[in-house]
């Protein structure tokens, strides 16, 4: 999603691919196939780069060590990268900057998980600090013993486990903003991301009704974590936003992510500057665009994985319903519950739009059939 | 520049490329090289193609009716096309077509074009009916003796030269629009192209100040020319707005185009559809976008080809000064006056924003430093 961004700014793009079929090698021209884990590879990679950027966290440390011990310019920078690539030290580092997180712990013993379960109450989320994504890597446990497995693998490999409270939340927030190694950062509207079966399936820009003094503060603690980490791209943050006994509603943070994120596909349409341009002007160190929205909502819808052979008899349904839908496809293989695609839709009338753009996903990935 | 809105949509492109630095091959992954002129090498790339378009008008007539006899899915249709390559075709058909146009004739001899001149008054445009475009192939001559060397090849073409009356316009307006094979049509706010030198070098969407009832007009014109000639694709319709003697606002039709057109670029950040989306939904026959416009007014600034080495400075100044602008580089090659990309800025201030895209894009031309 990089490709047209950088088209329009003439910045030639290579990706290191996993196959020569996968999805960006269709869109982008130089696209040599490598594995992302082995460093001769990567290395020989980046040797015709100017700058290396990521679009998932998968990258092993001692690869990313390696390039920057050559001069390789990577954004984001290991030291930062690490913070979203393992939930641990994201935690440890957080709540040492004071940003409101869940409760949490690392266990490396049933014991331990036994008692920071009665000490916050059951049940408990167990994460295991890396790789995880879209609800995998998580488990929701009401006791240690459901975490023998774990607890074994984590042993053998030295990772530990995280436990956190299981934060009875409102609702899912996130807060996107890019910032350059300059130290330039600009943020998009919070927005409120829907989640379905532990997979992002909506998000509303910006978050609808939410109290101005928690978006300012939302957007605050993500400045002060992309600055204190050093981030530089876009950065998302995932937040929880709760509600105390009194009613004063406050936040927690969930995830974070370095890298344009599903909670920031709406701008590609919403947007003075979509998320793909701006991560492209961050690590490419260029002022970063405006983050305006083009109106006063906009409602991105992903499509999922389903059952269906080509996409051309949908696309005539959807666009013929609704000529302000844009869609997005990425060109990947489909799986089910798998993200494939995305539609984007802007105007006045949420109510209107959340249903037009899931109407549309779903006419796409075949849930719906009129 | 159709790169970007492809790849969302998940339309793999091939472009048959001029060489293998050309601007599109840096971009476009199948990229064949070719030249558009031999039936051979269309017909080659043309076989791994369910629809082929054009970005220009000189793909030679017997290269087209090849492929049309082969039963390639071509559009716009070279029946359709004819009438953008050839303007002594097109001023007969919009004349049947009764839409208004500058009194016009075809002249072999320095005796027609003295009637012509004498009958409409001095000075007369002349055209070569194929092959202008930025002004070249056109000659305003008061006298028939500027024309010797035009008549003389014209004579040996069998070709003719197009005369027209010089119309005394108030300014340049342009209709855009986008027709599907299956006869939708969807045409974007009239706009007002702004010349210098016979070069466009900015664009106001809509036109400001534009007479509701003209740019009706000129809209209804535009879907008359689509339809009667069964435009497949993007149409541009190029019109100069006349002011009769009792002050009453008309206009004629100059020029027109069958491709997206400079007098549509702002659409690409101005508008929910932008013209190459929606040329590639139209040529592949999908229901068409919304033409709806983001805001009030977008204006769009031609970089022209300048003095400078490398576009990085130029960027970090523009990108830094103006958060909104959005920079539209095209990869090509620098050559003066061509034009090698645009600005586009949208917003609620027309004055403004025409001061700052013309900045930006005089900025990235090198005409103004600071």
């Amino acid at each position: 999603m990089c490709a047209g961004p950088a088209a329009e700014l003439g910045v030639t793009l290579s990706v290191l691919a996993e196959a020569d079929d996968a999805s960006a090698a269709l869109v982008v021209p130089s696209s040599p196939v490598g594995d992302h884990t082995e460093a001769d590879a990567v290395h020989a990679f980046a040797q015709h780069c100017d700058v290396v950027t990521f679009d998932h966290e998968h990258v092993p440390a001692h690869v990313l060590d390696l390039l920057v011990a050559e001069g390789v310019e990577l954004h984001p920078r290991p030291t930062a990268l690490r913070f979203a690539q393992d939930k641990l030290a994201m935690r440890e580092r957080l709540t040492e900057l004071g940003i409101p997180c869940p409760r949490w712990t690392r266990a490396d013993t049933a014991a331990e998980v036994t008692a920071f379960g009665d000490s916050v109450g059951w049940p408990v989320v167990a994460k295991t600090p890396r790789g995880g994504y879209d609800g995998k890597g998580v488990l929701v446990v009401s006791d240690a013993g459901e975490l023998t497995a774990w607890l074994e693998r984590a042993d053998r490999e030295g990772t530990g486990i995280l436990l956190e409270e299981r934060v009875p939340f409102r609702r899912e927030l996130a807060v996107l903003l890019a910032r350059s190694p300059s130290g330039q950062a600009a943020a998009w509207p919070v927005v409120e991301t829907v989640q379905t079966d532990g997979i992002c399936t909506e998000v509303l820009a910006p978050a609808p009704g939410l109290d101005a003094g928690l978006a300012a503060a939302a957007v605050h603690a993500g400045l002060t974590v992309a600055g204190a980490l050093d981030v530089t791209g876009v950065l998302a943050v995932e937040l929880f936003e709760v509600e105390g006994a009194d009613g004063e509603l406050s936040y927690v943070v969930n995830e974070l992510a370095m890298r344009p994120h599903n909670s920031g596909h709406w701008s590609m349409d919403g947007a003075v500057t979509g998320q793909f341009e701006q991560h492209l002007r961050a690590v490419l160190d260029l002022p970063l665009g405006s983050p305006r929205p083009h109106g006063p909502w906009t409602v991105m819808a992903n499509v999922l994985g389903g059952d269906y052979a080509e996409l051309y008899p949908a696309y005539r349904h959807v666009m013929a319903r609704d000529p302000e839908a844009k869609v997005h496809m990425y060109g990947k293989g489909v799986r089910p519950g798998r993200k494939i695609g995305h539609v984007n839709i802007c105007g006045d009338d949420l109510a209107d739009l959340r249903e037009r753009a899931r109407h549309a996903a779903d006419y796409i990935q075949g849930t719906v059939t009129e």
